[in-house]
């Protein structure tokens, strides 16, 4: 019988462990989870097998199927990325900073894992693994939740990090899942604020609403990004068509592609149609409000009117909203109404408009002459990415290491007292 | 009618602004704040007066009373603290870090303000005042909701709040007020999470649990303080005795005020009789367990057995919990099951133990051979406090300026695509 409160017990009791560890000793447990993976394979492969044929008989796209099957070559992905994580510099026991008070007393910051953390997530099993090992690099117990669609991967790699974890020396309630696919248990989760810290939703905007909802505990939303480039009248044009094409085209399926393309009046009669036909060449359908809709209407590319919610999507495919704006004031003025925050740039030669810009534009990320695609922990250097926060507490944009870590007060006296 | 929607909208409009002025820009305005409460004193007082009248008529103590007035003297200090908030350093615009990227691009980490604030208070009017600059400083909007003890002294501070902020160009929606106060509207707040970012509950322990329980905003609990301190066998027990007396004596009605000693079992027979003579010059009442009891019980300390829940009290008194433990494994155990991780201290002389019990106690503040009185934004030399707070996530003990900020990224390219 699945009892939330204990669970939440035991890995209170997992993270002040772990936060005792040395760096050697969880890079330690690390490599035996890389190990017992590999060890494993077979297992977790046939339980992942089960899982898609599950999914097979429910009707699940193969997209779909595809994201959650696990395969020889995957599995060995997960081992080597796990051991990427072990390489990585461990941000805790560092001191952010030391100083001496004014009594003479030493006064040091120093950064300490969070605790414990929730995490929910759907779809790919992989994340198990991802999440499980970047908590335990930066000395957090979690507490995971994944999608019923592939409930039985996620029990198989559980089980490859437990037993890893008791090879290793660790407690193996550092890493815990809700062995229920019952959703009530989440909403248990959500409520256990005594012994979870943190709550990371990974999916879709319902489970960002439900936790928002929900949480008793502070939850870091995050991943979805309805992102804009505005192409100013002072921007290289010819470069403005590929970082739009780059920015939509490379990857449609993710947070930081390209949603919204806004066009300044006396560039959009030149810009549209170029920027149209390049579209065109990887059948990205426009959807137009009415003053690009009438520039673009005769051109190669497929284009629509643009519909009441439809600079309110993220899209995730290849469709892009297009919209003619007076300057860069409307372009601010949109944005603020329809950006989710995540990623937003502006295409400028402009060096007023783009300090306005960067200055006003208040997103995770804002770009100057940039594809909004850079939007990632790898790409901004971080090493690691447990996910893109849009909100504004502890952490904004790609979430590292360090942003799993918290920090504590550490005052060394002699005696001393206040006066 | 009041229309907490409305006053959102209004406030996150207001942030937007105010995220674009110059740090000389939000001094003005605070010193048109100072400017305007002297100007406005007489009728801030007259109102305060009403308040008071109420208040006795109501049966209130003579000390919350007390609390709840202001004098002229009082408004000149909540006037030239507004004064000290324009001298202190801007964090917001400062870059937390400048890199380049691996393809020449420039990443920049900038603090910016959080947006719109949320704070639910209680008693003091002073506070009002207090959070309204430290917002306005940082660039944030405010949503006020005071104590119903001092409805009439909040509205009229926030009237002159707004004229001075009128007077000095800024938006007067940066700092609003929940003028009603029927409780629905406290719920309405935590539920506005288009609008705000950010809740600090200011009160006791119900706020806190009304927030945490009702919010969709995060919030940052904090200001309740069970704290500890472990003298350890090796001890400068005269030292302790000081160290001991200040915590506990100097200022007992705040959160960093000492509740329960913890004395290692080989120097209780020794030490427990010195401290408690000491105490007991100030009229300290013991709550001892059974070991401390049997120890104290002849002394001239005012002695009673400790309650079962006494060790999870904050006293905010002249009380005090006694307990005699094994050695410091037992001291550790007990501050993880009673203490609010607001600060802890240990008294050693063995740099094992000191090592071990900052290391393994995780409280937002843990002290070495100190008091715990020391956990306070002055101390630390933040040259503010907002809150403390004894949660994990953004900020951890006293909130400065700087922890009134978040930040964002920022991506310069020169027409830059992702490979």
């Amino acid at each position: 019988m699945l009892n939330l409160v204990e669970l939440g017990k035991s890995a209170k009791i997992a993270a002040r462990q772990l936060a005792t560890f040395n760096t050697q000793q969880k890079n330690n447990a690390l490599l035996a989870i890389a190990e017992e993976l590999e060890k494993q394979s077979d297992d977790v492969l046939k339980q992942n097998a089960l899982d898609i044929k599950d999914g097979e008989a429910e009707g699940l796209s193969k997209a779909i199927l595809d994201r959650l099957l696990l395969t020889k070559k995957r599995v060995e992905c997960m081992a080597a990325d796990v051991r990427k994580v072990a390489e990585l510099p461990d941000p805790v026991g560092k001191n952010i900073s030391e100083t001496e008070m004014y009594n003479g007393m030493k006064l040091i910051k120093r950064r300490v894992p969070i605790g414990v953390l929730g995490v929910i997530y759907e779809a790919r099993p992989n994340v198990t693994i991802d999440v499980a090992t970047l908590c335990l690099k930066t000395g957090n117990a979690v507490i995971l939740r994944g999608g019923k669609e592939t409930f039985r991967s996620n029990i198989a790699l559980v089980n490859v990090i437990q037993t890893a974890l008791e090879n290793a020396g660790c407690p193996k309630n550092a890493v815990q899942y809700i062995d229920n696919p019952d959703r009530k248990y989440v909403t248990e989760l959500l409520q256990l604020h005594e012994y979870v810290d943190m709550i990371i939703p990974r999916g879709g905007a319902g489970l960002h609403k439900l936790c928002i909802e929900q949480s008793f505990i502070p939850v870091i939303t995050g991943g979805i990004g309805i992102c804009h480039i505005f192409v100013d009248e002072s921007a290289d044009l010819t470069r403005a068509v590929d970082v739009v094409e780059n920015a939509k085209v490379q990857r449609p399926s993710v947070c930081n592609a390209l949603d919204t393309l806004l066009v300044h009046k006396n560039v959009a009669e030149k810009f549209l149609p170029e920027v149209a036909d390049r579209l065109a060449e990887s059948e990205v359908e426009l959807r137009a409000e009415k003053k690009a809709f009438k520039i673009l209407e005769n051109s190669n590319a497929l284009v629509i009117p643009a519909g009441e919610d439809d600079f309110d999507r993220e899209w995730l495919a290849l469709i892009l909203g297009v919209k003619v704006v007076d300057g860069i004031d409307e372009a601010i003025t949109h944005i603020h109404e329809h950006s989710s925050e995540h990623s937003d740039s502006i295409l400028t030669q402009d060096d007023a408009n783009a300090e306005k810009f960067i200055n006003e534009v208040n997103s995770a990320a804002v770009y100057l002459n940039a594809s909004t695609r850079f939007t990632d922990g790898g790409e901004f250097g971080l090493g690691a990415e447990v996910a893109v926060s849009t909100q504004k507490l502890h952490a904004r944009g790609p979430m590292g290491l360090e942003e799993l870590t918290t920090y504590k007060w550490i005052g060394i006296g002699d005696g001393h007292i206040r006066e």
